[in-house]
C-alpha cells in the first residue's frame, strides 16, 4: 500500500506497526520479498511496507533481523518473522481470508515438496546470467532447466488442473511465479519453448489481480539489474 | 518396529502398507531419517521401517522416490511423503497424540526459523571430520561452528526454558538433535565446552524416551562411519 523510497543506513528508524496492520520490510525487485507480496495481495492484508536499501543497510534493521535480509514482517506487537516461506505461511496461517494452503496434511506436505524441488531450479536463475555475462556457453546449463521445467509440465499435465495443486491458485503458484516474471529480463524465455502447459501456466498467472498488482515491466527490471551487475543498484529505480 | 536388514538393488519391493500403519523408508545410521524416527517414536505412531541401502538403491525405491532419499513415508493408500522436517511435519499433523509443533502461527514460525538456523549448523558435521581426516587445521572451523552453538546457547539463557521452545521437548528439539547425538563419533564434542546451557540441552534429551529408543552407541556409529569412509558402509551393521 505505501511504496515508499528505500530506507538506508543512516537513516531513522521508522515507529511501531499501527495496530490491525502487518509491516513487510521489502525490497521492490527481491523476488523472494516478491512472494510474500503476492501473499499480502491475494489476501488482501492490511500491511505497510518499508523497503530497505540492500547495499546500505540500516543499523537498525540489522538490530531487528540480524541476517539483514527480506522478507521480514514485524507485527505490531514486535514479532519479527522471516524467511520467504515462513512468512507466507505465517500470514497464511494467520488470516483466514483465502487460505493459500490446503488443511489435508498430505496436500500440504505435497505443497512444501513442491517448494523443495522448486529451490533447485531457482539457482539457474542466477547460474544462467552470470554464465552468458561471462562470455560462456549456456546450453549445458539451459538444457538442466529445460529438463526441470519439463518435469514441472508433465506435473501440470498429470494432474490435469490449471495451476499446480488446483483449478484455482494456490500458495506454491505464488512460491513459483516471482522467477517466472524475471524469465524474459534474464533472456531465458526461450527456456518455456518445449513446455506449452507450463507456459500456458505462466498466461494464467498474468491474469491473477496480486500478480498484476506486485509485477514490475521488463524494462523496469532490466534498468535495476543493469545498476545491480555493476555494484550501483537503484532500489529505488522507477519511484 | 521392525528393524529389518536393508534393502538392496535386486531385492523383492515390499507390499502395499498395511491399514493403520505408516510405513518408514529410513537408513538406520542417517541423521534425518533420524529426525521421523524420533517423531514416530516420541507419538507412538504405529509404523513399520523399511531400511535402504543408499549404495545400491533398489530399483523399486527409485520408481518410488525417484531421488533416493530417506527419510520416505507411505501410507496404506499410496502417498509418498519424502523430506525429514515434511515427514514429520507430516506426522504431526494426522496424528493428534502429543503435538510437537506449536498451533500460535508466531510460535509455529519461530520453529520453522530455529530449522532455518539449524540447518547452516549442519555442514559443520561433514567439513570438520572431513578436514580432519585430511590432515588440516580444523581450528578456524571449530571457531565457526563454536560461535553457532554460543548463539543457541544464548537463545537458551534468555528464554529461560529447559528445552528450545518450551520447558518440555517440541518439534524443533527433535530435528535438532540427530546430530548432538553423533558429536562424539565425529570428535566434535568439546564443540560444546564453552557453552554450558546447549550442554545441559544434551543431557536433558537423552532422558528422553524417544532419543533413547531411536539411539545408537557411540561404538556403534564408530564401526559404521569407518566403513562409511572407506566406501564400505555396512548399513546393518549391529543386526
Amino acid at each position: 500500500m505505501t511504496s515508499q523510497k528505500s530506507f538506508a543506513r543512516g537513516s531513522a528508524a521508522p515507529g511501531p506497526v499501527a495496530e490491525g496492520y502487518v509491516r513487510l520490510y521489502s525490497m521492490r525487485f527481491c523476488p523472494f520479498a516478491h512472494r510474500t507480496r503476492l501473499v499480502l495481495h491475494a489476501k488482501g492484508i492490511k500491511h505497510e511496507t518499508i523497503n530497505i536499501n540492500l547495499k546500505e543497510k540500516p543499523d537498525w534493521y540489522l538490530e531487528k533481523s540480524p541476517l539483514g535480509l527480506v522478507p521480514v514482517l514485524e507485527t505490531p506487537s514486535g514479532q519479527v518473522i522471516s524467511d520467504s516461506p515462513i512468512t507466507s505461511e505465517y500470514l497464511d496461517d494467520v488470516y483466514s481470508e483465502r487460505k493459500l494452503m490446503p488443511s489435508d496434511p498430505f496436500e500440504k506436505a505435497q505443497q512444501k515438496m513442491m517448494l523443495e524441488n522448486f529451490s533447485k531450479i531457482v539457482p539457474y536463475f542466477y547460474k544462467i546470467p552470470s554464465a552468458r555475462r561471462n562470455g560462456d556457453d549456456v546450453s549445458a546449463l539451459e538444457g538442466e532447466l529445460k529438463e526441470k521445467f519439463a518435469k514441472l509440465n508433465e506435473d501440470l499435465v498429470n494432474k490435469k488442473t490449471k495451476f499446480f495443486a488446483a483449478d484455482s491458485i494456490t500458495m506454491i503458484d505464488y512460491m513459483m511465479w516471482p522467477w517466472f516474471e524475471r524469465l524474459e529480463v534474464f533472456e531465458m524465455k526461450h527456456c518455456l519453448d518445449g513446455t506449452p502447459e507450463l507456459k500456458k501456466w505462466t498466461q494464467r498467472m498474468v491474469e491473477d489481480p496480486a500478480v498484476k498488482g506486485t509485477m514490475h515491466s521488463t524494462d523496469t527490471y532490466q534498468a535495476f539489474y543493469k545498476g545491480y551487475i555493476e555494484g550501483k543498484p537503484d532500489f529505488d529505480y522507477g519511484l
